[in-house]
């Protein structure tokens, strides 16, 4: 890949890549980029990392004009709290950056307001301390959340430490988010991740992410973090939306879900412990050794389609 | 106001004061929404609090399409850390959040990075942890910054500690910073607010803040923190830098210098002890019980123009 292709060309993943290939003195770091959050030593308590995370959503791409405002807010909300979900850590702290244009209706940003403020609320009461609003010249809307939490120095669940043998487990259901508006109105695996990372170590997964882009661009991320591991998907184990179909649930993306890996002894006793009564939690099939892996068709790369 | 203005009518300070008016439960948090940094009760270390920033560079708006992207990336990273400065605080770890359009250079996009890898490396060897990159739908880019800090809990400087009888002091030199290029290259007054942070007690600054704006809308963001006292500057006493009229200096804004309000007796002890042979302190006039205010003409409104 020359160094003057577009974004385009290139693909978001491998962008990344190549932004932090050349990382500084990484003092404190314990998970740097590349995973649902950031994980640094700066000691929110006895034991305790600080995650952060940003994340942002574009008009137009992300939502619709015309959606409702608060659902749009909702929205920004909550796809940050999945990413907390998803290290096994609790929400602390909210910023938000609003570049918006001139002309755009106060209205419309209040409801964005209002939105954000319910879901911080109901998942645990996260205060939005501050931000910024910034000018657009052309119409157009970016809200920006970030998102700082706290997570036991013990029981960080990153997307790297899937092994060979593990099983492959989803929560809840996949596909036709966007069709059934689900992606304006879900609620983030908050409880369920903490749950997965208060497990006693031998049960504890070993790799866990939210499923935001995808299970067709995702898995292979977790495959990749976790030293190139292979996988297989059983397709026939997917657990479905109603009337979704198997596309949709392999490449659509923003099913926000926990995308989970565990030791087999592991998958024997949660199965059977899940306290989550309106959660499903399906095991969909199994990393392993050498690079072979399940041929998953779609997933969101935001800057190429169907790139897998 | 009536609820169905725009933004451009509104203007950016108001639309953060209607935003922020319906506060949640604010669990930790020192210093909320409308100064340099939040201050939140995070503990990154005995006795200090943890401080929570972000801001963002539209191109078209706070760059011009074409400049060095080096340059670029240098101002994004130094502009949240000179609100780490306003704090008195130390940079700990920084994310970045891109939304490019997929035409965009590779080449642009890693010289934004070096700028800001050269500025983080510099100003306390601050790593990148992490961001997130969208897509713009149309040509366009918006290079966002979050940073934490940490700052002693004892020594935490805001915008409204300044009381009646205090003096007004500026770093450095005003105006001209767009057409000199400074506001491309500046350096963050990290060591001068640190400085000031560490003064004892009785010494201390009363309030701080970066100028970003200009003088003619951020004296009032301070003076309005602080119970809305009056001001009297004197223009006589404005530094200025060489060949920039008054003008510039009270209103165009990205001077990247710290203002700052202390007792007369603190300007008496500071102006000797100033260690900084390299950065001037100027006194530039008085802060006043009432609601009389030096006219100040300019100042740079996100949303309008002029509007003092």
């Amino acid at each position: 890949m020359n160094g003057d292709g577009t974004l385009d060309s290139l693909g978001e993943d491998a962008l990344i890549a190549r932004l932090t290939e050349a990382a500084l003195e990484q003092r404190g770091v314990v998970v740097g980029p590349g995973d649902d959050c950031a994980v640094v030593e700066s000691g929110v308590g006895e034991n305790e990392h600080l995650l952060l995370k940003t994340d942002c959503l574009i008009e137009g791409v992300h939502f619709l004009a015309g959606t409702d405002p608060e659902q749009v807010g909702w929205k920004a909300m909550c796809r940050v709290l999945s990413d907390i979900a998803a290290m096994g850590g609790t929400p602390l702290h909210a910023m938000i950056t609003l570049a918006i244009d001139g002309a755009r209706r106060v209205s419309e940003i209040e409801g964005w307001y209002r939105g954000m403020r319910l879901a911080a609320t109901r998942f645990g009461g996260v205060p939005i301390v501050g931000g910024e609003t910034a000018a657009l010249k052309e119409p157009g809307a970016i809200i920006s959340v970030m998102m700082t939490g706290r997570v036991n120095c013990e029981r960080v669940i990153s997307r790297g430490g899937a092994r060979p043998g593990d099983v492959i487990v989803v929560t809840g259901k996949l596909g036709g988010s966007f069709e059934s508006g689900r992606h304006l109105r879900f609620c983030p695996r908050l409880e369920e991740g903490a749950w997965f990372a208060g497990l006693e170590k031998e049960l504890r997964p070993t790799g866990m992410m939210d499923l935001s882009d995808g299970l067709a661009q995702d898995l292979p991320r977790l495959a990749d973090r976790s030293g190139g591991l292979g996988y297989r998907v059983d397709f026939e184990r997917l657990p479905r939306h109603e009337g979704v179909g198997l596309e949709s649930a392999v490449g659509e993306g923003e099913d926000y879900e926990l995308l989970v890996t565990m030791s087999q002894n592991a998958w024997e006793v949660v199965q059977v412990e899940w306290p989550f009564s309106s959660c499903d939690l399906s095991r969909i099939g199994e990393m392993h050794a050498g690079g072979e892996r399940t041929k998953l068709d779609g997933g969101w790369d935001h800057f190429r389609r169907n790139s897998s």
